[in-house]
């Protein structure tokens, strides 16, 4: 049986191995670049093993694990370019390392490349994994869009913020293992129960990243803390306190989030203050829990090995409850 | 028997009954307003038609048509942003109507759309309609970047510019034509002269697009001539004239793509000057005589009904030696 580590052995192995096209050279040198940055391929390796187990010959789902991360490659390309992010993973972006165009048009041609990978499966699965593919991709789009809309609105719920993560950020774990499943020929049930695992460890995956920003033990976090205050994200912590404050508050909140930054120390302490005051770590803690209990509650219903659904617990909680 | 008008009102009606997306609103109003900026829709007209060809039953090909189409404005949203193209068809682009981001990201929902469609075919051809959807769709990419590079360029050769326009203008064709075969389950020898009587007819297409631009009647054109002249733009008539110049025109030539504009006429009147001098719009119109027959050579051993085919040949003739 292999390990959470030798599954992300073999998919960078082999994922070294692909040739993603030649010329012109200016649309695949960021593709290749953006691949080498070294994500924690946490999505293909959920694809491998989901795969897995219902299927000793998991590398049969190498294809639609390399699809899956030239998929997520995509959007992080196009969605870097949105946010105007100069950096990612410590290196240049590739619309700032080359320009605009080059970033839209590589990024173009790497979700084509996805799918191109995507296909490579049995006739008898090919619409069902290609169904989950697409809708996919297209709720991506719609979380980034709702993503992108917040930056401007004051009057996000809570709600409204837990539904775009689950479209920018669940529905690609839970896709990753639902496509997965697939190829190992799951029963349908198993495979739902994984896709809604992949749901909650996503949700959890993306609040506990709220959370480290702004409590993170930097020595451990590796960067400074307070990133999404200073730029006012309206990240659940931020959302869950304009939900319990009084209107005074609110109201500050509100407009320490929409006026020029003057002083960057000051404005984490002061939102931190309110943070505390209104106890919003420890309700994002408790969501978290939550969202991990959900994520064990559907794994637990899945038909498979115990010892192999145990490599998948232990990655779950690595993702919800890591401290970097 | 269907007219390429039945083809064609039959599919816009159809292509009015669907339904694109709803909520985030901003993602799908632009794809929607794209949509109905109303096309000459060839290429699904083309799809509808090959498909008639080998089977009467031609309306299941309508998913395929519809993907194309969508595939089509997908790639004309993200090229008018790297154009910074303001106007389209007489209205507004999407990134100049809404702004950038938009247009990416409802383009790349577009372009996910295209494949919901594709995917809706029989699994017993599903992987064949997919296989030459991808390549295309990275093909295209492929034709766009070197484009784009070629603004930057004063070396690009006649070959070289026939080669990008076979990417970015003729594979779309040749697979719209491709496609429909295979919906209609058509052998694989006629499939691939569809393919390459696609091919034909779109860089016949694109050389009469530039023929259009500089030589067009006004009055029929629908607006000003010398564009392409004006704007730089590294047409089959001048990368002919620069390959056929003596050095000193060909430098002069060059000076003039390369220096800011002063005045438009005057520009317009020399580089018409130098070109007649040369003889390439004949040169350009004996091109374009040589894929049209080449693309009649194709068709000609397409085994299918000789009035259908005739349809066709009508078609190529309207595309190729167009007026406007």
């Amino acid at each position: 049986m292999y390990s959470q580590k030798e599954f992300l052995q073999y998919f960078e192995e082999e994922l070294a191995k692909q040739h993603f096209g030649g010329t012109p050279a200016q649309l695949y040198e960021p593709i290749h670049y953006s691949l080498s940055l070294y994500g924690k391929r946490l999505r293909p390796v959920l694809t491998l093993m989901a795969c897995s187990l219902f299927d000793d010959d998991f590398k049969k789902a190498l294809p639609q694990a390399i699809a899956i991360e030239l998929f997520h490659n995509f959007t992080l390309i196009h969605d870097d370019i949105m946010d105007n992010a100069p950096v990612r993973r410590g290196k240049k972006t590739v619309f700032k390392k080359w320009d605009q165009n080059t970033a839209i048009l590589s990024g173009d041609t790497l979700f084509a490349k996805a799918y191109q990978y995507a296909q490579m499966a049995d006739k008898e699965i090919l619409g069902d994994v290609l169904s989950v593919f697409s809708q996919t991709a297209i709720e991506v789009c719609e979380g980034q869009q709702f993503d992108l809309e917040f930056e401007n609105r004051n009057d996000v719920s809570v709600e409204e913020y837990l539904e775009m993560i689950r479209l920018k950020t669940g529905v690609l774990f839970a896709s990753s293992l639902k496509i997965g499943s697939f190829i190992g020929n799951a029963p349908k049930e198993d495979t739902e129960n994984l896709y809604n695992f992949g749901i909650a460890i996503g949700l959890g995956f993306q609040l506990e990243d709220d959370l480290l920003d702004t409590y993170g033990d930097v020595a451990v976090f590796g960067k400074k803390t307070g990133g999404d205050i200073v730029t006012n994200k309206k990240t659940y912590l931020y959302l869950k306190a304009l939900e319990k404050a009084d209107d005074k508050t609110r109201q500050e909140l509100i407009r320490l989030y929409n006026e020029p930054l003057q002083d960057e120390e000051q404005k984490i302490n002061t939102v931190k203050g309110f943070f505390s005051e209104l106890g919003v770590e420890k309700d994002t803690s408790l969501l978290i829990d939550e969202y991990f209990n959900e994520s064990m509650h559907y794994l637990d219903k899945v038909n498979a090995d115990e010892d192999k659904k145990n490599e998948l617990r232990t990655i779950a909680k690595r993702m919800i409850h890591r401290v970097k």
